[in-house]
């Protein structure tokens, strides 16, 4: 939290090599647009106060779960923001805030970009929060350079990204690409219609399905996001270029065994489902490393039947969750996993079930804004790697709409979702700035 | 259930071979008295009626936990029959059930016997009813054979066996033993105090001290039970002479890792709790088996942290329980195992704490009860077998102030504390008989 010494340092250090933007005519004439790190930091600091645990610092984290007052406040203070540059924010019926800056070209469409601002409970400073503010700053950095897009610049701030509310995690931006419907707004959460809680932050559950837009409403969509995991910090790396959002595949593994008394049943005669979640467990571990690539597989949940110390379990269900963009390699793991379940339920005299449960495509990112990115990040010095994102993102909505590009920055240690966050205010001010740049140059194609 | 033309098949067969109770002058004159199994069996049935599921019938078992409505009716039905025979019965403060028949000789103290009445929720019709049943069905047996010993019978319905009520499972045979405190009557649970509680069943938790009895209160305790394990069944063994009811020891296996996000987090950067609780679950299993003997080990109680499917689970608690009649086993089991977690730790990049829980002593069953009831059992031409009990039991309270003794007899498919339960009619005769003979042979010493 102690680098505000270093703001700016990689984009800075950039600049004086004298190469940044050489392609741009505009940067050759006026200077490149940028975006001022020191505003982006104290503006992050400030929006962590909506939702900050009593009495606590930066350093505490946030909760601001989307429909709250700390998220009714948080949008106020964006809101502002936006207005400060020059701005009318809109929200629309599903309660996204959408700004637009005029361009030259009133025939084009605009090119999208933002991120979200609600949180998860206990969650950081960073994750989501960094891309609105930073495309607020891209618009502010674009003022000051009294620069003049072709196309309109849209900035957005998605409202409910992190699915805590509603059991269906319907995030504004699911309903924007158009996967909703009027029953929806119905759900009861914590005693609060669905349609209700839009209400609160300023939508209109009434006119949900104007909410949807068409195929190619925008030029493009960009989104700058902390990484959520420890890949470019480990590696050192200033930029991740995010190919896509990887496709999640979850199934429920119910594993029937005999519950039965644990004091009288030999060890030879059990049939214990606990013994058989515990191999099958390993066996999806093992299984997801045994192949190359950057594939994940989890059993992140766990349940036993009694559950009883005294008694051997009866039955255990168990989720497996597996990650990747390629879902050709999660249906040849799944495939295996249910070849081990079937040996692992006759070695240990139990029945093992293995029934889907959730399946979400992958969404990959544009090539071409991939490209653009990748060069962007490049003219200015930053090292740039290619990675899928692990992740859910407003940007995989976005890709079911419009060429969608999304970049990443360092989070350290690769924590997210914890009040330890945490992303160099360097790495933020690059971000911003590839972001920016990213924008320009897709205006100019 | 409609083994009812089998009853006392294997205790006919013994009499009609004309060597049972050889010994007895007793019984060369009157005949042995013999508890009528029959009888037994419809006793067996009528008490089932307290606690059955509204609408079913015997084979949906029982509900008749302690303190309950259902326990308050079964008790009553069981006080009936002892003053059907003749006893008047007494609730101690602790709210057992004591019913005295005198004896020749007002010298000597009295030789105990019984079981309880109180079952799990969803239990069967055998766990400790057949025992107070049996027992009541020996005094029968005595008045019709109109035989007087020396010592006085004393039948017990020990209250609150099963510990389903108040989270420290004080059963009245333990309060009995000595183990309370005043201040244990405070004790709350679902809105009952346990004081209230033992005054619903007739106890006076006021006196509840008066209630503990000292060393050398009876000449011996004896206890039938069903097994509620499928040895005898397997074996097709009629009697199991007790040996001892094993200790047991009970650790809590704290993992801690770190929680992440399991979409972000590579394979190779985890620190997976639940892996490691996988891990600990097959070790435990393992080296339990590695021994020769009869001890058992179960982790039968897993909590992942924060157990969600898109979480790397960031801390387990496993509960890990051996039993034994061997302390010396179960010691060096449980550093066996401590010193596997460790490497698992190592190799997993977590913790592992194992902290022990809860730990209760061995209670060995008499040497020369254990030769009586074995030799009574040949007697009557029914097979015998020396073993543990893995289940707790009153009788092990009671090993503590006297000789103990304890009888089992077969479990179908080793099933308890389900409405599946199932003892065979004829296998409860054998029971109550030798139990009755055990009884007597104890009275000739």
């Amino acid at each position: 939290m102690c680098r505000v010494s270093m703001t700016r340092r990689g984009f800075l250090t950039s600049l004086a090599a004298g190469t940044v933007l050489a392609r741009s005519a505009l940067a050759r004439a006026q200077g490149p647009p940028l975006v001022d790190g020191e505003v982006l930091r104290q503006r992050i600091e400030a929006l962590s106060v909506f939702g900050r645990p009593e009495g606590g610092t930066f350093a505490d984290g946030v909760s601001r779960v989307a429909y709250t007052d700390a998220d009714v406040a948080g949008r106020a203070y964006v809101m502002g923001l936006m207005r400060a540059a020059g701005l009318t924010p809109r929200i629309d019926p599903a309660g996204n805030i959408f700004a637009v800056r005029a361009g030259s070209d009133t025939s084009l469409s605009p090119i999208l970009f933002g991120s979200h601002i609600d949180s998860v409970p206990s969650g950081g400073n960073f994750d989501g929060d960094l891309g609105v503010l930073a495309s607020i700053g891209a618009i502010d950095a674009c003022n000051r350079a009294g620069l003049r897009t072709r196309r309109p610049l849209e900035v957005v701030a998605w409202a409910a990204e992190e699915g805590v509310a509603f059991n269906r995690g319907l995030s504004a931006s699911r309903i924007v690409a158009g996967d909703v419907a009027p029953s929806d707004m119905e759900q009861v959460w914590n005693g609060m219609r669905r349609g209700d809680a839009i209400t609160r932050i300023g939508g209109d559950p009434e006119r949900i399905m104007d909410a949807r837009r068409p195929k190619g409403a925008w030029h493009a969509y960009l989104e700058l996001h902390i990484e959520q995991g420890g890949v470019l910090d480990r590696e050192k790396i200033d930029i991740g270029v995010v190919q896509g959002i990887v496709a999640i595949e979850r199934f429920e593994a119910r594993i029937t065994g005999f519950a039965n008394h644990a004091g009288t049943t030999p060890m030879a005669e059990r049939r214990d489902a606990s013994l058989a979640a515990a191999r099958l467990t390993l066996a999806v571990n093992e299984i997801v490393k045994s192949r190359p690539g950057r594939q994940v597989g989890t059993v992140g949940k766990l349940e036993l039947q009694p559950n009883a110390p005294n008694v051997v379990p009866g039955a255990a269900v168990a989720i497996i969750e597996l990650r990747d963009l390629s879902v050709n390699l999660l249906a040849s793991l799944a495939d295996e996993i249910r070849a081990r379940a079937q040996q692992i339920a006759a070695e240990t005299k139990t029945t093992i079930d293995i029934v889907p449960a959730s399946s979400n495509a992958p969404a990959m990112a544009d090539t071409a804004v991939q490209d653009v990115i990748e060069r962007t990040a490049r003219d200015l010095r930053l090292t740039a790697h290619r990675m899928p994102s692990g992740a859910g993102h407003d940007a995989q909505m976005m890709a079911q709409l419009v060429p969608m590009g999304m970049l990443f920055v360092p989070s350290v240690g690769g924590i997210s979702h914890s009040p330890k966050e945490l992303t160099h205010w360097h790495d933020c001010a690059n971000g911003a700035n590839v972001l920016l740049q990213s924008v320009l140059a897709l205006d100019r194609v």
